[in-house]
């Protein structure tokens, strides 16, 4: 009876046992088709991708659970911006080795967030690569048809509003990799946590999707930094903005920083890997949007307002004076 | 008038300038956008997704057209095995550095192939990478609901069919490595420009994709070679087959180097990359296939029939005499 079963591929082999328990869909068919089917059930389906490479989007000695979940996040932070609800994701793994001591937890920290999120793993690709391990996953969510919430669409008048707090994943990655603020937080063992967790596990919006979706009139989310995110933001919408820089709502370890001068303003509003959401809201829509965020458990801050123009957002200190900054964001190149 | 356009970082300008104009379909908002809408226009999406890696799947020295080209086909042959209709793809570049001698070329192959098969660029992430070039599609296809054509399904008594010809591929990774194929060729410069042809831009057999979902039982494309393809695609039916070796397809150059004793069976049939539709096609709707994909100039062979039992399919040779294969396929690990 050696002959029941044809020899599988080591890769084949590799992607069912480690990948198959987080394919619950039926369209994924248990990973065993070339391809996923996925219904839209009548609605639009919203399309997102990103890749995370070690050594740029994550470091080498990250926990791999925390890799998955980040990989993974980062495109459930887009639909939620856009105000759809997780359908699956489809994920490119491109390993340097089939190592099962970093394969184990990866799946594990996947298949967790797969299920909290309810976004199931629908098909993807595994490779070897002589490279940095790299994952790219494109996810699908679902909004009403023509629901989607655009870039564009800000209107004067509308406030700037942003989810949780902005910078602490830039300060996060600051510590991994031995910076300044390391030797500003004092061996605070709970604050270096906190943001070291922040750079390494976003935390996507998704418990306010709808309420994007029925409130804003442009969303995306901040993922290479407040000022760089804002600007594209106003660009896309042909509108300008002005910011209560002393508004933006800051984690106690990053506002401890900032008020000993460890980091600057700077750092904070445009570092990335934020992974809240920017969005302008109408005055109109802010209570109920406010109401329906508290609801969730998502804390949100009206930091500024959308105004006319075409000139950049402009950032304000206490004082009422623009702040000048250098670098609004990161970029690849 | 400076300030009235924001300043785009590096890799947005290099998005909006060479992928810009690919992104054809308004749901890809001009690529200006986080995310996509994909309307599924009341049918399923299939959804499939294929990475190619420098040194792996391509080489340093290919033209970077034929790169992007075999990126985007890889793709667009699974959805023709699965019988849908291409609808978009998303991509993701890690590139090593931001070359414009290399991205022009790149992007100028992708629009062409994007063009020719109807399948416009929806969204996708450049990111930078110390590794090397790596890109990674996912592409969506439509079909009918519940129509998408499975690895499961083939039935005793079907007809094993492939289309075009196998081995080509393998043969010209062969030449571009140096093996033994170029001795065997003698200096032929147009079999070798074929064979080499045939690795680097494959043939995506999308214009028999509706007689694919009109009479297979089953398909897949064959992307890891033949032996190995056939072997999943009636584990996953429950079935086992026998195949005519010598009936196997080749190209004229293939034929001679089989002939000459230069390349094994074995090679033509376990070499990866030939992008050639496999399928199970039941004797009642043979003639009817044909046709169409004579219709569509689709060559299409009849190389063996499907039949009852679970052991890994048997190529005979012209006593027919079982083929002893030592290997079946490529595999990444």
């Amino acid at each position: 009876m050696t002959d029941r079963k044809p020899p599988a591929s080591e890769e084949d082999s590799l992607i069912a046992r480690y990948f198959g328990p987080i394919a619950t869909d039926p369209g994924a068919f248990n990973l065993g088709d070339d391809a996923a089917v996925l219904s839209a059930h009548g609605d639009d389906l919203v399309v997102t991708t990103d890749a995370i490479v070690e050594g740029v989007h994550f470091l080498a000695g990250d926990p791999p659970d925390t890799v998955a979940r980040k990989a993974l996040r980062v495109n459930l932070s887009d639909l939620a911006a856009k105000g759809a609800t997780p359908a699956g994701f489809v994920l490119t793994l491109a390993l340097p080795a089939a190592d099962e001591a970093w394969l184990t937890p990866f799946a594990q920290g996947l298949s967790s967030d797969a299920g909290l999120f309810g976004c199931p793993l629908l098909g993807g690709d595994t490779v070897s690569t002589p490279g940095p391990l790299m994952i790219s996953i494109t996810a699908f969510g679902r909004v009403p048809t023509g629901k989607m919430i655009r870039r564009s669409g800000a209107k004067p008048g509308d406030r700037v509003v942003v989810t949780g707090t902005i910078g602490d994943a830039a300060l996060g990655l600051d510590i991994l990799k031995g910076g300044a603020v390391a030797a500003g937080l004092a061996n605070d063992a709970e604050a270096t946590a906190m943001l070291v967790g922040r750079y390494r596990v976003p935390q996507p919006r998704c418990a306010i999707a709808s309420a994007v979706r029925d409130h804003a009139h442009a969303a995306m989310d901040v993922s290479d930094g407040l000022a760089g995110d804002l600007t594209k933001l106003c660009a896309a919408s042909g509108v300008s903005a002005v910011i209560d820089a002393p508004g933006i709502p800051l984690s106690a370890p990053a506002a401890a920083l900032l008020a000993k001068g460890s980091v600057s303003i700077e750092t904070i509003v445009s570092g990335g890997d934020d992974y809240e959401i920017l969005c302008a809201i109408p005055e109109s829509g802010f209570e109920a949007f406010a109401a329906a965020a508290r609801q969730a458990g998502v804390a949100v801050t009206s930091i500024g307002t959308v105004i006319a123009g075409a000139s950049a957002p402009k950032f304000l200190d206490a004082q009422g004076r623009e702040i000048a900054l250098q670098r609004l964001s990161y970029s690849h190149f």
